[in-house]
């Protein structure tokens, strides 16, 4: 297989303006303003893995009508010019005296009017990228035009993955796949977790991941004690359960899966565990059909992993999936979302073993007209061994 | 060498806690709200590459005595009762009903008296990792409490590092130096720029970085367009320039510097301006001793790697580093930050070639009572070469 050119055409780009152009008049909204990396992605396609600097601020104001305008630092402005952008104004940041504020401020007086509402992101998972006291100086210098909720416009539009994406996703997954198929190759007893997953990393990256912005994992005996540690420097013992979860990206798009891998034979109730974990998943991807809702998978994959209705205290099963490793929205019995074809997912049962440990399955499908597609391979209910 | 242990002993969260409550006093603070990575890992330690995911918020609350308070989703509670906070409050995450602003609002008003203010970041370099909605709800359910900055205390503390800081610096200024001398074994005439990334990637890893967060870099004729961007798979060519610029991380600590190669031999300007490069480089570390101000740091490295007086779009000519990939302060000629032991900076200066063209080198230092001492290993005048 080989993979599509990158990026996107730029027609992708126009149709998420005009999708979100109108949604902003349904909701009242002269103009979006954006400045978190996912959101000017979404509709510019800058990617840069410079926002890991935390220094400079960067804005994206999409306007009423017309194209999105970025108001950014003049580090950024070659690589913006690359993409489908045109109107670009820029700072040289950091100015101490006025790091942006002023030129975000005029552009969004020229394209609002005195009683505009602007949307700027305030829902869950979201954040406000730039200094608290220029958030403040902002507001004051709008005024009288608001600053007001984005009604989730930027979320509702990437909860559905256009073919391109999809397409996207399902290559970092098959990368994924591949690294896990070779973690015989470079843990055996004795091994140190955190040489694991060095050379796990490696392995991802020799598959073609572009970046591995997401591992964590862990070893011990007959399960582990969360999932989301970084590796500590102690050797793969026999009888030790190691689980790795990777999110690594292709294109800007991740895959966020893991596996479970027995040092030597598995305990009785390691492999019991893991068959209920596949067989939980697997109600899931039964029950993930378009016209469900996202609370029918928990139930249908909670019933399998947890038959006492025990919960566990990662507080859900899964999760969307697309330009971060995890997006809206969350497994949980309280999620109403309906179910709709585009819609990429994780399907992530979890189980509790004695002591307090868990074991944690996870796989990638998107929705389709007729049902779930997997992303990752699906895995059988033996538990991977190592020896 | 063999690394000292991971993490820091006890006595290191302790006298950072006790720093910043000596500077809450003198600020009028009553507790710190702490909401973003470094912030967090600052004052307990909890390091785990789970930030990656945008879902869930995480706060520390940082009482005018006693030990930090974490508030946090309880999928988070069994790494964190690795580290040395005691007191810890959890919810399952996401809640759509409270994601944790109650526990957050009960906690705060528990250590601060009704008239309190409480410290959040709000200067450069920083932002409120939670939804707007709740810090508006939290705002209102802390009245007459207020809100207001933190007098930059984290930032103030941060910019010193302690000697055990400072070994972790180092051992990733190693690796990465490793990792440079190994790009004549993975990038030739014909290799694509996206595989050079990839291998260089996994060359860091090979040496020992525990996971790869920033590289950048480019590859054209006669230096390239801009720093930042992610690898296209354009294969190397006789004549270019390749630049690469990597933050690779050790027990949660960066190191932040590039190396430019030619691909054959360098063109007449290319080696003179590589050669000014370091002659900037060398004329930046003569200047950095204590007393100094970092803008004298940026009029000599500009003085030499721009005898006209040009200046570059990339705003500064170096930065603090540390926990994260670039940190306070800025070497810009408005900096007057005071040099003093134990901070550490990238020395980063930039050249302009013909056709807009740029080159950039980057070396890490830190500075000492006598004067500056390299972390990552000075070059030579020459520009390394590749075939």
């Amino acid at each position: 297989m080989t993979a599509p050119a990158r990026g996107f055409p730029e027609a992708e780009f126009e149709r998420r303006t005009r999708n979100a152009q109108a949604l902003m008049a349904e909701a009242g909204l002269s103009a979006l303003l954006l400045t978190t990396e996912p959101e000017i992605r979404y509709y510019t396609g800058f990617l840069t893995r410079f926002w890991e600097s935390p220094t400079r601020p960067w804005y994206v104001v999409l306007p009423a009508t017309g194209q999105p305008i970025a108001v950014i630092p003049s580090i950024g402005a070659h690589l913006m010019r690359q993409t489908w952008i045109t109107d670009l104004r820029t700072w040289q940041a950091p100015d101490y005296s006025d790091d942006g504020v002023g030129l975000l401020s005029d552009t969004l007086r020229e394209v609002t009017l005195m009683g505009g509402v602007i949307g700027l992101a305030d829902g869950m998972e979201s954040h406000v990228r730039m200094p608290r006291a220029d958030l403040l100086a902002l507001e004051s210098a709008l005024a009288p035009r608001k600053l007001a909720s984005d009604a989730q416009i930027t979320r509702r539009l990437r909860l559905i993955k256009s073919d391109a994406e999809i397409a996207k996703i399902r290559i970092a997954a098959g990368i994924a796949d591949r690294a896990f198929d070779r973690v015989t190759e470079i843990a055996q007893t004795g091994t140190p977790l955190s040489t694991v997953f060095r050379r796990f990393q490696a392995s991802c990256l020799d598959e073609g991941a572009d970046w591995v912005p997401y591992l964590a994992g862990a070893a011990d005996h007959r399960g582990y004690g969360d999932v989301i540690s970084p590796a500590t420097d102690a050797p793969l013992e026999t009888g030790h359960v190691l689980m790795l979860d990777t999110g690594l990206m292709h294109d800007g798009y991740f895959c966020d899966f893991d596996r479970n891998f027995s040092i030597g034979a598995p305990a009785a109730e390691v492999q019991s565990a893991h068959a209920r974990l596949i067989d939980a998943t697997e109600a899931g991807f039964a029950a993930a059909r378009p016209g469900a809702v996202i609370a029918d998978l928990f139930h249908a994959m909670n019933a399998v992993a947890n038959p006492d209705g025990n919960t566990m205290d990662a507080g859900r099963l899964g999760h969307g999936l697309g330009m971060q490793l995890t997006e809206w929205p969350s497994i949980i019995p309280a999620d109403q979302t309906e179910l709709v074809p585009g819609m990429v997912l994780t399907l992530e049962p979890s189980v509790t073993l004695a002591d307090g440990k868990i074991m944690v399955h996870e796989e990638n499908i998107v929705i389709r007209e007729t049902g779930a597609e997997w992303l990752s391979t699906p895995q059988g209910s033996e538990i991977r061994v190592l020896t």
